[in-house]
């Protein structure tokens, strides 16, 4: 029952993996989008994903109060999937929050929430070139020590690859007992 | 007898540690190689890396038309060594073909190839910082779901990292049987 | 007794999982940091760790002449940890020294050294879009050829990802035995 963390690349069928995840493990799912449109391509992204998924799942947005919004949709779902922590990250960094202090939060929000399974989705980003610019390593740097800090607490960790997941900890429900997870 | 999946950054060892592979599995091996070089630094490696395989692989040259040339291939070599489908997908986009289109006819002629294996190398390219530019992005777009789409359909899928592979799905031969595909 | 190469992204834990296994491995750890500052950001970062480790490990600082100073401290720790190779490369590019050749002498110390353990970690960062300019492009088929070499002599290489270690080659100290390891 305990919380889980799927990180993988850019498309590398992270959120697929996650999804097929959600479905096998909840009876209620919840979908919790971080997303937030600042552009045209980013709109019909988010467009596609929510109608992809919308007799699958309930939805709900939140872009920045991660903490307090898991904590009230907790009750009515016995699993929520976060898409994705390095938005979220995003969305801090533009409001000019403290991504140390609302990571704190979060934590301390899985410890309390033990009725539904969290499945958070991030990216990986650490493994390019040093970028240029000092705001991407920031923002680089503060995602790799959010993606550590969770997984510490988490049950269960992953790496996705080609929608392949390869575990960090923790153990995946057996394919054996939904193939979904394991094949798209 | 199952199509492979060699997936790892740049300059991992996926090229090497795929050419052992075909080495130790086939004995007709052909090597089909994707590159066109675009510049002087490219011709260089294309150069060194013919003239380092020619007296194991027969080298076939084909930028675009991958499904078509695999299927005429076929009959004579047993394993035929992909390098690599990042290239592949480049040489595409310049030519301005549409890309799911050509991953599609891809994926139907490795459903009809099966008196050979096929070992696709291909770059992972998504676990950096978002690229600036809208092409990067659109490419590595392009690139992750060509991956997630060949290794649903091949047997077996590796992440090799600094010459050594990770399982995503599948099994290596034993390393008992071939100790060149383990070790360079 | 064998050497360790621990790679991984930025803020991917592998200094720290590298720290905890010097810890665990060694009675007299020394840490070889090649880093050297180049601009205040670097500047604080290199204070913060140095402190931060200070009543763990006796530091050693060598930006270039890494085997040797491998050969000189080896007798006097039995383990030491070297953080990190890709830094190494960066100041042998900047001093203008065949980083090829600096690799060779660094493998043949590494066959001589046999009382000590070196747990080498480094960056992987050849997992992104092509970088544009050519000199990122050089200095990371360099760190890539270099992690390929140092990771066929290693008797153990893991790959880091938000904290946690996937095994490459070899086996890593049992959980059990030192917790440390594993969590951090």
């Amino acid at each position: 029952m305990g919380h889980m963390l799927v990180l993988g690349g850019a498309r590398s069928g992270k959120t697929g993996f996650a999804e097929r995840l959600a479905m096998a493990l909840g009876k209620f799912p919840a979908y919790l989008a971080t997303a937030e449109a600042w552009d045209e391509e980013m709109e019909q992204r988010i467009a596609r994903h929510r109608s992809d998924r919308e007799d699958r799942f309930h939805t709900i947005e939140e872009p920045l109060e991660l903490a307090e919004q898991l904590r009230a949709s907790a009750p009515a779902h016995d699993v929520i999937l976060v898409d994705c922590v390095t938005l979220w990250i995003t969305n801090l960094i533009m409001a000019e929050r403290n991504v140390a202090d609302a990571v704190d939060e979060l934590i301390e929000a899985l410890d309390e929430i033990t009725t539904s399974q969290i499945i958070f989705v991030s990216n990986e980003v650490g493994l390019g070139i040093v970028p240029d610019n000092a705001m991407a390593r920031q923002f680089r740097d503060l995602a790799g020590t959010a993606h550590q800090r969770l997984a510490k607490v988490c049950e269960t960790a992953v790496f996705v690859v080609a929608g392949l997941p390869m575990v960090l900890k923790g153990t995946l429900p057996p394919a054996g007992n939904d193939k979904r997870i394991h094949e798209a």
